[in-house]
């Protein structure tokens, strides 16, 4: 199939922008589509853009694309697709963009492979008591009885509970095969076969070592690591959340870890900068990152790439490989 | 072929037994061989262990097991195999035992699985700079620019160095494989292609966002890493070190990590417990850790499969799986 090179407008943040189109993206971009590289829609209203929105049939958002809305699309009409070199594609498109048919595709893909990685990682050391040990060490400054103070520690023959057959989900199920660890997931949609046994969500919570969350924010996934669940968690268990601050009762968990019976690794928060006074901050067995999992420096280039590729088979008329249904979005991220 | 039951006996530190002869164990052991699971030669010179010394054709050793010299030898004349439940033998595996011809087993290789475990997760976490990101937002208490602040981060297209295509370094590069990471090995000894390049010592140094030490110490591995090599190393790489401390010129790089150039991960140190005023209990870009990463707590469990099923092997006549040759010992750990 020859390319058509299509009429393609970039939309989002000035410093999005920035970080994202490298020469190396304005060399791909050109080779693939109709569009300038200088011109950045960080505001569909203002007059500079008008003119590429006239006749855009493709815009290319990430981070900070503002809304869609209505009236965007009415200044747009010959917007065929949005592709979206980031995650989530809820905050700009809007419904009156599903109504008119516009093609959708996600970069959502490649953003999950930083959180299984950060996911991972945090669930090899949770088992293994690191971050713990290193922080008694370094208090204690002496050599300290492992086996006698720590008693069953480590990554063998321990169960991992992931909530949400998620794209990071998977991949962290995935990611977790070529270890000793026995692996359970939750998640009410979930019809696939995964390799791992499926549970309900109160049975994942009593049985494993290390509980990770990676279901979206949703009306009903408010709170859905209550104080109840988390009570049904082992003594010594790990609470992950690279999901959404929402998803976890915040003060419910604060209680647990002050008590010192549960162990955590927060990468999200509500809110998802926390004021100066949270105990999260200071908790010795937390380990808190301000919402770090997903892509961040080098790791954008592989959104970027992701979303090239979309863009150069929307040229060539070929489906989308990433592309979103409207109607799936009611249980997605 | 018809097992023999061999005569065995025990000999580890009394604590080591403990931990490692479970109920499992001795139910394994009683199927295997001629054994008393309550016998424990802590000390080859205890009355208490002569008579079993001296009808013993295998000795099933781990942690603490006293040096097998040409005594111990001369009142064990029916010694044949040493099957040793952890990871190097060079501590209790005398010369007058190779001497004798006497068949060694070690479970270095489930030993290496912790390690290698403990290793990519520091990997994973060192690229994103995980644990420095979770230090300034304990300090800054607001917002953080991750893109502006730490530019380039992140587990892509970055380059990770294994020093030593050990147990450990083989399994480290295994572990990699599902990541996005450029992966090469310097090891004077390796002949086979691990399907990652080859490079000299220097070279790795000067390459490498992270550089992981998986050689053994020996007499001319001592301050490998000092601190021409580490002068190599790029600004922001991480320095791991979970083999032995001995390796590292660790004056050279507490200089290093002072001036606040590089970061570190560092299991094993020289003393293998620091001293109270060492400043790597305090630098805030180095993860210190008291000698955790090898098999700790439930993770035990995985050597003392390994080392009941080469008992069995033995016991049916057939090699070890993972026989010692004492030649191999002076490039091995
Ligand atoms: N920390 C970060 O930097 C970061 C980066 C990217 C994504 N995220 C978050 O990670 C989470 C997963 O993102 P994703 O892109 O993999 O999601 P996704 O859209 O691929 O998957 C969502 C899945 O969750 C499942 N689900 C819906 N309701 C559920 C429930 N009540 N219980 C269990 N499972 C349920 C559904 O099966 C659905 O397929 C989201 O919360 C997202 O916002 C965080
Ligand atoms: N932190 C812990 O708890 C822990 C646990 C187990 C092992 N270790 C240490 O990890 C290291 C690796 O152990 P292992 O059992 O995998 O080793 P091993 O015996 O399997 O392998 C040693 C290999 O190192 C290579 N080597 C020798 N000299 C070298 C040099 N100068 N430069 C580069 N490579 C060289 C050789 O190829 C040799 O095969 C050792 O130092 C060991 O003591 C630490």
């Amino acid at each position: 199939m020859t390319a058509a090179r299509p009429k393609t407008l970039l939309a989002m943040g000035h410093q999005v922008a920035e970080r994202l189109i490298t020469s190396r993206v304005r060399d791909r971009l050109a080779a693939i589509a109709d569009v300038d590289p200088d011109l950045v829609a960080a505001d569909f209203a203002d007059p500079a853009v008008a003119g590429a929105l006239a006749t855009a049939e493709v815009l290319y958002t990430s981070w900070w694309c503002p809304p869609v809305t209505e009236d965007v699309l009415a200044a747009a009409p010959r917007l065929r697709a949005i592709v979206h070199a980031a995650g989530s594609v809820k905050h700009h498109v809007t419904e009156a963009c599903w109504q008119r048919g516009i093609l959708v595709s996600s970069a959502a893909a490649a953003n999950a492979e930083p959180v299984a990685e950060y996911t991972l990682a945090a669930i090899l050391f949770a088992n293994k008591r690191v971050l713990d040990l290193a922080r008694h060490y370094r208090e204690e400054r002496t050599g300290i009885d492992l086996n006698g103070r720590f008693p069953g520690i480590g990554n063998y023959r321990r169960t991992v509970g992931i909530v949400g057959a998620s794209r990071i989900g998977r991949r962290v199920i995935e990611l977790l095969r070529p270890f000793e660890l026995d692996v359970l997931v939750a998640d009410p949609y979930l019809r696939e076969d995964l390799g791992v046994p499926r549970v309900e969500l109160d049975e994942l919570f009593e049985r494993c070592d290390v509980v990770s969350v990676h279901a979206p924010a949703l009306p009903e996934t408010r709170h859905l690591v209550d104080a109840a669940r988390l009570a049904r968690m082992r003594d010594g268990a790990t609470l992950i959340n690279t999901a959404r601050g929402v998803l976890v009762d915040q003060d419910a968990l604060i209680a647990e870890l002050a008590s010192g019976r549960l162990y955590a690794v927060i990468d999200v928060t509500e809110p998802d900068v926390l004021p100066a006074d949270s105990p999260l901050y200071d908790l010795p067995n937390v380990l808190l990152t301000p919402h770090v999992a997903g892509s961040l420096g080098g790791e954008v280039a592989r959104l970027t790439e992701l979303a090239l590729d979309e863009l150069e088979r929307y040229a060539r008329g070929l489906p989308f490989a990433h592309g979103i249904e409207a109607e799936a979005l009611a249980t997605s991220a």
